[in-house]
């Protein structure tokens, strides 16, 4: 479950299948720099997931100064956390990666949903109500606004159409204890306010949703970002209730059942965060600059 | 991950080690009736675990009107669901099982708090809030009541008392959206909530806790009882808040983030409860009957 | 501000006008049987108010067995409560009385809405939240749904419409403590409901809202009835989100900014209500029946 | 109820009663800079209030650009509104009074609470609850905490001593939506939050409560400051659960049922807040300056 790693700027994987015509490369990454008070254990979030539709080509994590790096696995979904222990003083984190991303096309149109009692067990989870995504309390409000609806992909489009319409994407209007709940009174969120919305209004139609926190391509600002998955038809599909970047160029981080389990960075300690850039781009854009320049030279290097 | 079962009322396992001086011999079980109205989904929460703690001797699951029933095992943490879909007309589950219990005698008075960096992976989930644990609120309110206390078992033992001191066990004043915040300003509910409220208020301690739903001997009135447990020096720990059954007589039906995890029926479809019986009864209280005749007969010719 | 009544059954007022054309005379009245253990302070809020456009011809309170009671005036908009002590044993209170309405013709495509420097300063504290009219958390949510819509009566019926539309009026699906808000998220309430959705709302678009209580003819089943006025063009107008009874025929009881102003009943110490009685007739409905007979006929006889 | 005052800055009061020795003078005032955007509606609860506690010896509004000021007579409680219309530019009002104080001398160890049923009628609805005081929900909290004490003036101290025993004094914590139940649960706040929470408790407990706003010599930082009354043998009662200034310095400007009902400032248009400096100094510390100097010398000038 766990690996110590003596340095942690390692080159940490090479990619694992050889590139086809319908990958997309991405590359993706982010610079963190606290100061540390008290030595404070630092859980970390940013690295891009390993799975079927997601490979890591090259990634590297650096921490200065260097020190002892965790690297675990959390889950059956596939999330790995960084951990360590910062020390009192300056502390900087740089996380990239180069990640190619196999394009599934979908005909929607055929995408239905799936019958409750053919649910996989695992996957039932996923309709309970969680911290920030109440559904247990919208029953009847989805019922009224989407039960009309046919089921399937559709539906979903519908539910998210109907969170962008309604709400107002407003910096600053929420916090850590705002839920989906408070967000459709209020009627303004961000992101992750979105994405809770959506999925508390599936879930409280039968469809199994959850979250995933991860790096978008030409999202203005660039910074992390939340949207969220439904299960339809025996497979999770992707959406993004905010329109505010192509879901062709999502780079998964890690799945949850909110954003409760996907924090970027949980610290325990005292530190203070000072600077936080994020950065995701496609081959296309790459040449406008992933990032700040010491750790694009250290991708270049890779 | 499931089986089809071609007859539920197959005697399901039989027990995978023999007694020893240590074990405790515990008869549980339910019997649910139901009155279903048109074609519905049932999801089962209602039979013992399986874990080193827990060894099934016996157990049998009877449905009538006899039909196909599918267990599934769900998540990492041991939880056996069954699953049928019932036709319209009365509808009776019966369950029942012998379940060894090993007693785990434990000196409390050395059982520290695990280090937050060196919690295992998978612990971590239980720190982050859930439906029914806003422990994100939390944090100053714990920290105020309880961190001044000594970290460790104790301080655990502290929150139940205070939990048990401040509520009051009051049935059908909290229902099914109610949370452990909503019961803290109340300060009164049932088990579960007593249960969310100590693992909402470990939680914010940094202490990971989890919900255990399941059968208790001695509960007056019996029903499915709900627990908890904490991570302490490395390994899950029973608590109860209530007070109202020994945790040496517990027998785990299932763990969760929450009671929303653990629902011991979920139906998707429309039926009516109709009866509903539950017992747990040791060696010694077994004697008085675990339980209706039909079923402890079928227990003893098993 | 209070008179001792030596009598609880005597006749309470006699008309002070003569009918006109324009009047409508409805009868209304309830009778409320309690048992009671301790001593116990009754607080009603029971009887019609008295104002320019209600006019009490004929009234009548029982209380059995006999007692003194205290008739109070509260606030500056009329309300009377009845106040007594009820002894250990049963406890009967029967009200009635004969009202005439005055009903005022609106031309309601001219009545627009009052400019905020303008409106009277005793009106402003309708602007304000109270317990279950969040109308601070709903600014944005009023706005996107009426702040398009032409200021004035109708944009009020708009308001009325959209609450109608959206909630489905549902026995049993809120308590004491629900709130406007809760009501919007589960879609379902009753009168009391209704009527905190639409201040709320009205409210939040800057249009003075208050709660009114009192007896509505037609009612099914006839119990205490809940509305709301709104501030518009100078003066205060009815409305009625339930569409469940006619406007017309509604007898106010008292004025408040929610709920929690106007409870039919309010008891400090140990009493049951056993049995509860409401009724409102119109003269044409009258032959029908007004009520328990015992009260009928005390009418009768004023 | 209304006077249009032809020009803001004229003098607005004399002393209506002699000094006497018991008297305190208190100077208070404040000073509010906008900049308008768009015309708006200001309307300022900044001025003291009129009661038999407290006279206006000498009184003075300034408005720059000067321009029509209405003043305006709230409620039976004497709250007294300043209204007008800002026009885009800078806009600063500026407030000052001298203030006599009568102290009142109370030997708190024979204040009583009041029966329920000889409550006047019009201090009933600070039984209510309200918006930010959701009283309601803690019957049993209060019951708990403070049932078991002996009823008067004593309890209300303990209810204080609660508050802040169990709060944290916190800027920052709370916003415009939080309530006291919300406050008691995150256990920190500000000034308005510490009534709150004390006025529900009391609420709670049957003793009718309320909240009022004002100036308070020796708050530090110096700000408008929130804090209650409580009523009790037949009186209200001045009580501050901060402990930041003392009571017998409070100078009222306002009372309502919670801080919804006498914000300082309600804007309705396009301003914003450019800088603002309340002051409130008692003869004594009257040397060292009450505020900035032009608003001073308009006061001495008085």
């Amino acid at each position: 479950m766990r690996d110590s790693l003596a340095c942690a700027s390692a080159r940490l994987r090479v990619c694992r299948y050889n590139k086809a015509v319908s990958m997309k490369t991405i590359y993706v990454g982010c610079q963190l720099k606290y100061y540390v008070h008290t030595p404070t254990s630092f859980l970390l979030n940013i690295s891009a997931a390993m799975n079927d539709f997601q490979r890591i080509c090259n990634e590297r994590i650096e921490v200065t100064p260097d020190q002892p790096l965790e690297q675990c696995q959390v889950g059956p979904l596939g999330n790995r956390l960084f951990r360590l222990i910062g020390q009192p003083g300056p502390l900087s984190i740089g996380y990239q990666a180069e990640v190619e991303l196999r394009s599934a096309a979908v005909d929607s149109n055929n995408v239905g949903e799936s019958n409750y009692s053919s649910l996989p067990p695992e996957v039932l989870i996923f309709l309970n109500p969680s911290r920030y995504c109440e559904s247990d309390k919208l029953n009847r409000f989805a019922m009224n606004e989407f039960g009309w609806l046919l089921p399937g992909y559709s539906r979903v489009t519908a539910i998210c159409n109907w969170t962008f319409d309604h709400l107002t994407y407003t910096p600053g209007s929420t916090g850590p204890s705002t839920t989906a709940c408070d967000v459709l009174l209020q009627r303004a969120g961000v992101c992750r306010d979105y994405a809770h919305v959506a999925i508390s209004l599936c879930r409280a139609m039968g469809i199994p949703a959850r979250y995933v926190a991860g790096y978008a391509v030409h999202l203005q600002p660039p910074d992390f970002h939340g949207f969220f998955e439904a299960f339809l038809d025996g497979r999770w599909f992707l959406f993004d209730a905010t329109r505010m970047a192509p879901v062709g160029g999502f780079v998964r981080i890690g799945t949850g059942r909110d954003a409760a389990d996907v924090a970027f960075a949980t610290l325990v300690g005292a530190a203070e965060s000072v600077e936080m850039s994020v950065w995701a781009n496609d081959s296309d854009s790459f040449g406008g600059g992933p990032g700040p320049d010491d750790v694009r030279s250290g991708l270049s290097s890779a």
